[in-house]
């Protein structure tokens, strides 16, 4: 079977009868990172984890991710536990271990997540799309260096990575703000783990900011979402818009918030994550 | 001892050398809410737990709490799990547990942390706190109703609560956003528990945005600290600006993100949460 990249680094196995919360996969190379796979394809593993439980209720509505410490190459086991289940709501803790080269396991990931059986209710947009149109002709960012961005068309619209590293960069509202056009390369229809990549899939806010490549590293990331899997499912596989701008750069972290679009204007998630940097 | 209530509330009592990572503490009737204590106590009680775990590394940079059910009145357990510890960063796991009238324990908040012990770095604010001064003329925010309020000085500067429930709120980028001075009532110097409480002291965005005050609670927040202990005792127990603005509501639940200056317009915290709300 030919499946997408991003189905193959998400595929789980159940551990057995005897331990009914835990799968098993193994870390993607076609996502490698520098020091590891992407961290959204993490995320997007424990939220995973998560939709394959027999007792899942409803949809993602919030999904926190801790990165402990970088993923190595090779096997793996998650676990998701739903904690608590109420008549409309769910909470789920996640865990994923790894074993270290003399065979300890150790937590590599912590997540928590809040699933829910939505109604409709009055509800309201009040961050608006800015004002940009997709175009195949917009440049297709490269990064080059690294596996991962190779599974992503991106194409920057504001706020592009710096092409020369002079430590020239700017401060203000300008500072550190990206838009851009993303979707799965190749393209695939988008559902909940998908997006929750793409809304890590921005390089580290402290690299525009200063014009200089730092080692940055995200240690936690939320994502709120705000679309159900049919609304997600209605724009197919096309370009999100994603916009990141980091709001604080202080001794060692900085923080940044995340919006991501489809192309009719719908808010389909909302992020935010806090990002260890050196120097 | 005469301590203060916030004091009183976060009070921890270890269980024992045969449990070392839980305490034993009980929900403040000084703190209440609608149906159980405010949210804000809860979180801040989260992160107390480890601050007093003998093993923490650091200081507190990020922290999720997922509100499972609400606290009911009386005694509850909380078990704070250093699950990682690197060099310079360290991985908290967080449960809350109380029983039912049963007498069957079950989960009522969990969260997640990093702490870090920061160095000194490059460092820059992008996000300056609006131009707008404190004044003891302003007038202070008296809900009346829920007993927690009690507990802060809050002076609204923008986006006061509805005075009338007429269901004629607005759109827009001003349709939720709210600009307050905040501070423990009576004052206390500021800390780590405290800031936290505080990101979480906004009536639902909704309430605002509706002008209608449809049932709502958080379900799960996520706190991002970019001070230091030291920066935070340095303003003493002056009132903080915070700020709230609603990005997306749909189908049962909004996120809001949040903002907390000190009187010297430095960022000491940035703040996400989504809420569930009805109808």
């Amino acid at each position: 079977m030919n499946k997408h990249p991003f189905d193959q680094a998400l595929r789980l196995e159940a551990a057995g009868s005897d331990r009914p919360d835990t799968w098993l996969g193994a870390s993607s190379p076609a996502y490698w990172n520098m020091v590891g796979p992407f961290g959204g394809t993490t995320a997007a593993t424990a939220l995973q984890a998560i939709l394959l439980h027999p007792s899942l209720l409803g949809e993602p509505i919030a999904l926190t991710v801790n990165y402990a410490s970088a993923l190595a190459e090779g096997p793996f086991s998650i676990t998701a536990t739903p904690v608590r289940t109420n008549r409309s709501t769910q909470h789920w803790t996640v865990e994923l271990l790894q074993a270290d080269a003399s065979g300890a396991e150790g937590v590599v990931m912590t997540a928590t997540a809040v699933t829910a059986a939505r109604r409709e209710t009055w509800s309201a947009n009040d961050t608006p799309m800015p004002a940009v149109g997709f175009s195949d002709a917009l440049p297709r960012l490269r990064f080059g260096t690294v596996e991962w961005t190779n599974r992503y068309d991106m194409r920057p619209v504001r706020g592009m990575i710096p092409q020369v590293w002079d430590g020239a960069g700017q401060g203000g509202e300008e500072g550190s703000l990206t838009q851009l056009w993303v979707r799965d390369e190749p393209p695939r229809p988008l559902d909940f783990p998908a997006l929750t990549a793409m809304a890590d899939a921005f390089h580290p806010r402290v690299w525009l900011r200063r014009a200089t490549r730092v080692p940055a590293g995200t240690v936690s990331i939320t994502v709120y979402f705000h679309a159900d899997s049919r609304q997600l499912a209605q724009g197919g596989g096309g370009h999100l818009l994603g916009q990141a701008r980091g709001q604080h750069f202080r001794n060692g972290f900085f923080d940044q918030v995340v919006q991501v679009w489809n192309q009719a204007g719908a808010l389909l998630a909302t992020s935010s994550q806090m990002v260890y940097y050196k120097e």
